[in-house]
């Protein structure tokens, strides 16, 4: 509900590449982590640039594959990512990592995490990880993630890793852009704590049964299976199920042959493309929901003019209903 | 981003109230629980009557008190909010629960918790229980809570308890829409399980301890009084921290009592009203959004269109910031 509005200045932005931006736009091609942190940061606080920067980067885009791992808190996703990222650093691919964390325990632990996995990989160039902390941020989660995964894609990296906590709406939506999706369950949880959205487990490509010399693991592939045998995909996959104990790498090369035997299915016939335009019609509406609301807002009915109406549905004096119609209606009158 | 579009007919549908709407609207207002559920299931559908109903009940509504309950997987918020109900009726207030569940586990264990929670209430008609089940529903989550919660009030509830998994920014969203917010915490669960979202304990004006009587309370509470020492409230009300067994029924009186303290609170000058008009806004902007971009989509722009356009930005054919910023400034010229 309390989504920002996307700023005024951004969606009317003339087009005009200042030279700040150019160098910035170059350095993120050239592969320029310096710049691509700058670039990402642009975007994730939505400052005015960022549509420039996104537009410019745009056709220098869609030759990444993304990927998105997603699972209940304690799965063991940035282990499994990490050590994905080195399997796919011994093939000679670059990665990108974008972790999302829309939770947080008190003690920040996630914070200090990233800093420790940030050293650990620090030596190699060619993986860069991001952390996008979502602490007092609103909103507008898989937006702003689509677009750090375009200008990874446009900086060059071979692969674009998504990890995020499989728990909410906001959480689907991240996964749903990735062009695989990967979904990690724990042997052991129990079913109060393996809480995950239950749309995740219908948007899985591949399953991975983390923690997997743990007691339980056969009855998690148990679980996986029933839940299989219930759904129906369209594309003529079976999910298959990857165990490992991503702590010690196990299953970490069964995992990535999976990906590639998925990836290699994807492109039989348009099955990529198809999934592909699903996802921009998400992106596409979206982008349209937030640059809409943003020109009714600033241009037509005011921000003072919104409180007060807010201020009078919560008297009771005007009802909400009936408001939001006449706003409608009157669109493009008064323009 | 897949947020689903409110149904065209719904925005412009001409304001005529058929005899089944009629009766609808009275059995809500004279508190006819089967015309409730029938209100309730149109608006959560979306229904194309859906803005009509709410249109008719909206000026019957504002007097219930909204308390949202909210906290980690297994917090035992169901059980809470059975025993707060409770207490409530024995103070002669009528009680209206909508429980949200954005996760689910593999066993269903949910659904089939509401019915035994149902049944537990069943001779009691000053109970009314409603599950918002979301398995397959896409977003707008708290959207709908909150009309579902508006209808409720039009029934003539005293007290509506909106309970959620605190996890992700659906669930902020939904309990930033109560009157009052209740966060709950158990002891002993540990900071990788105890995920929920950053934002909640921010926003809470009564903090629960459940399972007090577990070892690990007492570093609870140090936890949150740290936390409090770095929040900064405008409203001069420092959160109680009050603590339950509630499958017991301890310590429920004690929180009636904070909530009746909070409300007391509330009604002192304009908070009241300020955290409504607050609420109000987000709920407009939303409402807004959902609108505009169904009339841009309808009346403009075509469903098939925005097939094509996500075809076209898949295939890398088309740039879609640009897109979006076109589609925006052409609003108005072709309406």
């Amino acid at each position: 509900m309390s989504r920002p509005v996307w700023p005024a200045a951004s969606v009317f932005y003339t087009y005009r590449l200042d030279s700040h931006i150019q160098r910035m736009v170059e350095g993120v091609c050239a592969g320029d982590a310096r710049q691509l942190a700058r670039a990402i940061t642009a975007v994730e606080n939505r400052r005015p640039e960022a549509i420039s920067i996104l537009k410019s980067l745009f056709p220098a885009s869609g030759r990444a594959r993304v990927i998105g791992v997603t699972g209940a808190p304690g799965a063991g996703k940035s282990t499994l990512v990490d050590q994905l990222a080195r399997e796919y650093r011994r093939r000679q691919k670059t990665v990108g990592i974008i972790a999302v964390d829309p939770t947080s325990p008190f003690s920040g632990g996630a914070i200090l995490g990233d800093r420790i996995r940030m050293l650990s990989h620090h030596s190699d160039p060619g993986i860069y990880i991001r952390s996008m902390a979502t602490r007092g941020a609103l909103g507008g989660l898989a937006r702003t993630t689509a677009d750090v995964a375009t200008l990874l894609d446009s900086s060059g990296r071979d692969l674009v890793l998504i990890e995020t906590v499989g728990v909410g709406q906001d959480e689907v939506d991240i996964v749903r852009l990735a062009d695989i999706t990967v979904v990690m369950l724990v042997p052991g949880m129990g079913d109060d704590v393996q809480t995950i959205k239950a749309g995740i487990m219908e948007i899985a490509d591949i399953f991975v049964i983390n923690k997997s010399d743990r007691e339980g693991a056969e009855r998690v592939e148990r679980e996986i299976r029933a839940l299989q045998s219930l759904a129906s995909r369209t594309d003529r996959w079976t999910p298959p199920i990857v165990k490992t104990v991503a702590s010690e790498g196990a299953g970490i090369e069964l995992l990535a042959a999976a990906l590639d035997q998925y990836e290699q299915h994807l492109r039989q016939g348009t099955l990529l493309l198809e999934k592909k335009a699903r996802s921009w019609r998400a992106r596409l509406l979206e982008m349209l929901r937030d640059a809409l609301l943003e020109r009714v807002i600033h241009q037509q009915v005011g921000e003072g003019t919104v409180e007060q109406f807010a201020t009078e549905v919560a008297e009771h004096k005007r009802d909400p209903y009936t408001l939001v119609e006449d706003l409608v209606a009157g669109l493009g009158r008064s323009s």
